[in-house]
């Protein structure tokens, strides 16, 4: 299978995109990798360190979108940027999907401006998992969607449900509503309306109703349904309580021991590492022809690579077939 | 100064606010605790321990408003609950302040129905202090105002500020608005319009911009201002992470320790105890008449204790006067 990435995404330029294409390819022999990005750049790299033959591309893109930079104005002034050239590869059937670690609103826009959703979306959302007490959860939206409607929720609940049982492997993922309550009828009209949605749907049997922050990471359910605002907000606020914490426990617990101090300072970052963002490879953004994986902007080689990697399982498994099966059996929904 | 006690709310009865009126009478020597509650289920409490002479008072109230129950629906069936009974004492100026572990929609709704804001106000919202890796922040709100308007939001970050200036003592508090970005246009309408607001008010000098969840414990801003759909999940999500990743350092980091693991262990529960809730205080409902303090359902007597000696402390530096002020420099605003 044929994935492109934009090589030009991301806080660190092209050199993690080539080394994480390298780590990729090494570990998922039927993986080609097309890079999408500026030539000049490119070449040096490869030719200091050779991928294998004949399962790497080149396609130049002249322009790069910066991290900072608005998405709407990106999509008007640089056309030729290198993740609207991935999304244009796609959109042509060139590649069977794409991952960027560049600005993800741009990521986003571009596929929201190729209007090629699966049949039957209502609006593309990003997916994310995340460790808890119990396992592994997934949550849906984390910011493509900042202001969605009822109806795109319950499609939310349903794309990270097919994600979490063919990706994740949960059998048969439990579904939560993000809320301030747990009691019905809490929340504002979009979560008010979104439960009688869930309620009134073939999802219902695993819907167990709202859930709060808290619930989240004692992993209260499998699948987290949210509007894009908060989810990203929980993506955020998730990673910055655990840098404050392992913070003040590095200093007031494991500083102050003496013998055992490197031992346990050892322990600390092994257990990091577990739960880095680069061990999860991204987030897929679901409701798209084709796959497209979005990774944080200090990707490294191996966050590039764990995400190359989710990308071609989301293609081996069938996703998206899965995705429009499932869809099908939902009522289409006015509100 | 008076200060009414819920003396049935929260999960635990009436024992840990009588316990946490002891503790708050005896730290705080211009007290005097209103309990308002059950006469029956108090007297053999207050028999057992006494409280000090003439700084004790009872005030029957013959319901209780459950703790999951709708507070709508309270309002209508418990007119003689001990929270609005508590709420009644403060619209009649026989106390200067009310605490309560209740019901938190209870406790806002009795408050939102007496309809005694303070002059300006459009809506009361939660503030709340957090702990950040610079001290403290505020944010506001975190539970009252699910679906607020921008001017509401320029309000609560009025409000927040002069309460981390009046009871927190930072001089001149930084304000944040809580985005999924920092760009100026990032988000929904909501955050769009608050954002201009504050860039145009008083308030614009000390408006950093947007800020994202990683942000506030980082302790980016100040005052954090959120709608309180956003800010509820902030606070529960927070306390999730937290109790997550103790969990996990404690079995995979201090667990795998030998000579120095009961050394961790207890610098660890030290730790915690710090940043427990508990020394908090509760959370203050801003913009009503008299001093309003909610407190976690779970709290025991320290936590009541400290919410109790909060209350006497905004009350001590005339806060809801300057909050008048303050609102009284900002434009008026349609939105």
């Amino acid at each position: 299978m044929r994935i492109a990435l934009d090589a030009m995404g991301g806080d660190h330029g092209p050199a993690p995109n080539v080394g994480g294409a390298a780590l990729a390819l090494a570990s998922n022999p039927d993986l080609t990798v097309v890079l999408v990005g500026d030539q000049g750049q490119l070449d040096p790299l490869l030719a200091a360190s050779p991928l294998p033959a004949g399962r790497v591309e080149v396609v130049h893109a002249a322009q790069v979108v910066e991290m900072k930079e608005k998405p709407a104005e990106a999509l008007r002034r640089k056309p030729d940027a290198s993740v609207f050239r991935a999304w244009k590869l796609l959109a042509e059937g060139n590649v069977d999907g794409l991952v960027s670690a560049g600005n993800t609103g741009a990521v986003v826009a571009g596929g929201v401006l190729s209007r090629r959703f699966l049949p039957g979306v209502h609006k593309p959302g990003i997916a994310t998992v995340m460790p808890t007490a119990k396992g592994r959860c997934v949550i849906m939206d984390v910011g493509a969607n900042v202001f969605p409607k009822p109806r795109h929720l319950l499609q939310y609940g349903a794309m990270g449900s097919v994600f979490a049982k063919h990706v994740l492997n949960i059998e048969k993922p439990s579904l939560g509503l993000m809320n301030v309550g747990e009691e019905e009828g809490k929340g504002h009209e979009l979560v008010q309306k979104t439960y009688e949605l869930f309620r009134n749907s073939p999802l219902s049997e695993r819907f167990v109703g709202n859930i709060e922050g808290r619930d989240i990471h004692r992993g209260a359910v499998d699948v987290v349904v949210t509007d894009g605002f908060t989810g990203n907000v929980v993506l955020k606020l998730s990673e910055g309580v655990l840098e404050f914490v392992v913070g003040l426990i590095s200093h007031e617990v494991i500083g102050t021991l003496s013998a055992e101090r490197d031992q346990a300072a050892l322990a600390l970052k092994t257990l990091l590492a577990k739960y880095h963002y680069s061990a999860v490879g991204g987030a897929p953004l679901l409701g798209v022809e084709g796959v497209c994986i979005i990774c944080h902007g200090s990707s490294k080689d191996k966050a590039i690579a764990s995400a190359l990697g989710v990308a071609a399982l989301n293609v081996r498994v069938k996703l998206n077939e899965k995705i429009v099966a499932e869809l099908a059996a939902l009522p289409k929904g006015d509100e």
